[in-house]
């Protein structure tokens, strides 16, 4: 049953730019905006343009890649001066720990041309393009092992946006949905709306509709007694980081998902490639917790929705517990089981560090 | 560090009109509309302009008491309208219990002057005025009784609205909190955004402004992160019905809320005048639960939020089992514990049914 949408790539290197759909816009309008330095890539990160935290890294890859190019006139300055830009990539968004690895990674290349600076540019505008493809085959591998967990006729809930948009390839847990579904195993999707920036409403129902998959959208809070009808077989959520123990920072609300899904024996999935895992963490406690501007929750399409007088909370992930994670998928395998944190460091032995 | 806001009356009898405050439009704008006949009080219900069931079964007793004004120059046929309309007015929203109960005793009330029917018009004026006088005095004694429960420097979960726009008076949950917060019991309010309508960040948000309380808007997701951070000392929400055995028809969302009570222990109170109390369902699965339109879903201030292509869910109501209830505080005093039931079936017993 799927459908043949030609695949969605919202993030292309164009030679000397970056190309990238505008997922603010989505999904009313389709605006595309070509990047030209690292300055204007930190700036859709932070306004959330791209998002995502497989795609924020490959974006980060780029943004070193354009700083390269920016600074090749001088071969001589060129370490230091890629240096600060790599910091101020990597500062753009603090939770995911896809950006900081995609940094690092480009920054390990610009190290090995410190003695033939005129050849960097070239070596890390191939370097980006490599995490790209990639992301591309992890997600290809994720969405294969993640669906043999899905039973058939099975309903999946998942939350925010994981798929094409949010990554460099087919999605994470958005993957593991559309692999699922082509394979005839689903019943229906049930999506979050995910607020304060509604990516479930918005960007995963798009990416859903237009791989033609049965799919409902829900208000966060209805999670618990769609769960309670026993409308819902499995959920399987991505990751912007997951620390060594296997606590798993998401977009916020998954740790009610979790919650509520561990209360009605439903099984929890968390679906994100390696290099979301970050072994220097011990556990989610130290994961840095963004927190972002009030106008996210106040407003929606520039209208005030929240009373005046009021503060606001709006803190964009939450953690959860590995104890309530039943399995994470990652592309050299799937680390099943309470504390995941042994099956989590044997999936890292394969992976590209 | 209560301040002198004026109290707040959503709904007020004008000797032959109701004049209700357009929810809808809060907290944007104040507009009053005045309601003539029984029709326009079953629209201003139906398109939630009123709303909150005890509100609900006031306008539904004044949507009555209209009922009989316009039909009084015809004495002989007062009866046999009444019902027709009595029984469109109890059919206007199907899940709170306080509209049925507030026509069937406006409808004993009509019984009781089956022989004078030209003096039925006045008796029902005045009963559909008791009924609000009974709602204002009820919410007082549920507010000084839940209060109690709470100890000093809470910081207090409240879900929808259940403020004087809900209610005849001051309110049944949010009742609870204003006068704790008048006590000085109160560091912090949290108040869930509660979508699909937004009554917490619209209508709650705008009550608790006026009243001069710290108050926090969080999406309806974050919650459960707030709760592990050790944020929330209580729960308090309100009902729309509730079951003989103590199960909880109330907003979408708070069932979730429950769960995430229990699992972080943290009490869970539910404050209802008995006027919600239903003892002749014996538990929650028989509550009829309203499915609404899926613009509300769909659209926020008329922008369409969420992609084409994809079907909604939109459950007014869910169902909270009566063992994630620690105590459900009513007029006639508190019901504590696992099942409510017999509980529930002492206050009953103080009731005016």
């Amino acid at each position: 049953m799927a459908t043949e949408a030609p695949p969605l790539t919202p993030i292309r290197w164009r030679g000397r730019s970056v190309l990238v759909l505008d997922q603010t816009l989505l999904p009313g309008e389709e605006v595309w905006l070509e990047l030209t330095d690292y300055g204007a890539v930190i700036d859709a990160i932070q306004n959330m343009r791209i998002r995502g935290a497989p795609c924020i890294g490959v974006a980060g890859a780029y943004g070193v890649a354009l700083a390269a190019l920016e600074y090749s006139a001088e071969p001589g300055r060129l370490a230091r001066r890629l240096r600060t830009a790599a910091d101020q990539i990597r500062r753009a968004r603090p939770t995911g720990a896809n950006l900081d690895w995609a940094v690092r990674r480009m920054m390990n290349v610009a190290a090995e041309h410190a003695s033939r600076p005129e050849a960097a540019a070239d070596a890390l505008v191939a370097e980006a393009q490599r995490i790209q493809a990639e992301d591309q085959d992890a997600n290809a591998a994720i969405g294969r092992l993640g669906a043999e967990l899905l039973p058939t006729e099975a309903s999946v809930l998942t939350h925010c946006n994981t798929g094409s948009l949010a990554t460099g390839g087919g999605g994470t847990a958005l993957g593991v949905i559309t692999t699922a579904w082509s394979q005839g195993k689903l019943a229906r999707v049930y999506a979050t709306e995910t607020r304060p920036l509604l990516q479930g409403a918005r960007l995963t129902a798009w990416e859903l509709a237009r791989a033609g998959v049965d799919a409902t959208v829900l208000p966060d809070s209805a999670a618990g007694s769609l769960m309670r009808r026993g409308c819902v077989t499995a959920v399987v959520v991505g990751a912007d980081r997951i620390a060594a123990n296997g606590d798993v920072a998401n977009k916020i609300g998954t740790y009610t998902l979790a919650v509520l899904a561990r209360e009605h024996h439903v099984p929890f999935y968390v679906a994100a490639p390696t290099s979301t895992v970050d072994l220097d963490l011990p556990n989610g406690n130290a994961i840095p917790i963004e927190e972002r501007p009030d106008h996210e929750v106040t407003h929606v399409a520039g209208v005030r929705i929240v009373a005046e007088g009021v503060s606001v909370l709006n803190m964009a992930f939450d953690v959860t517990p590995g104890e309530y994670v039943n399995a994470i998928v990652t592309e050299n395998g799937v680390a099943r089981g309470g504390p995941a944190s042994r099956g989590l460091a044997r999936m890292m032995e394969h992976s590209h560090a």
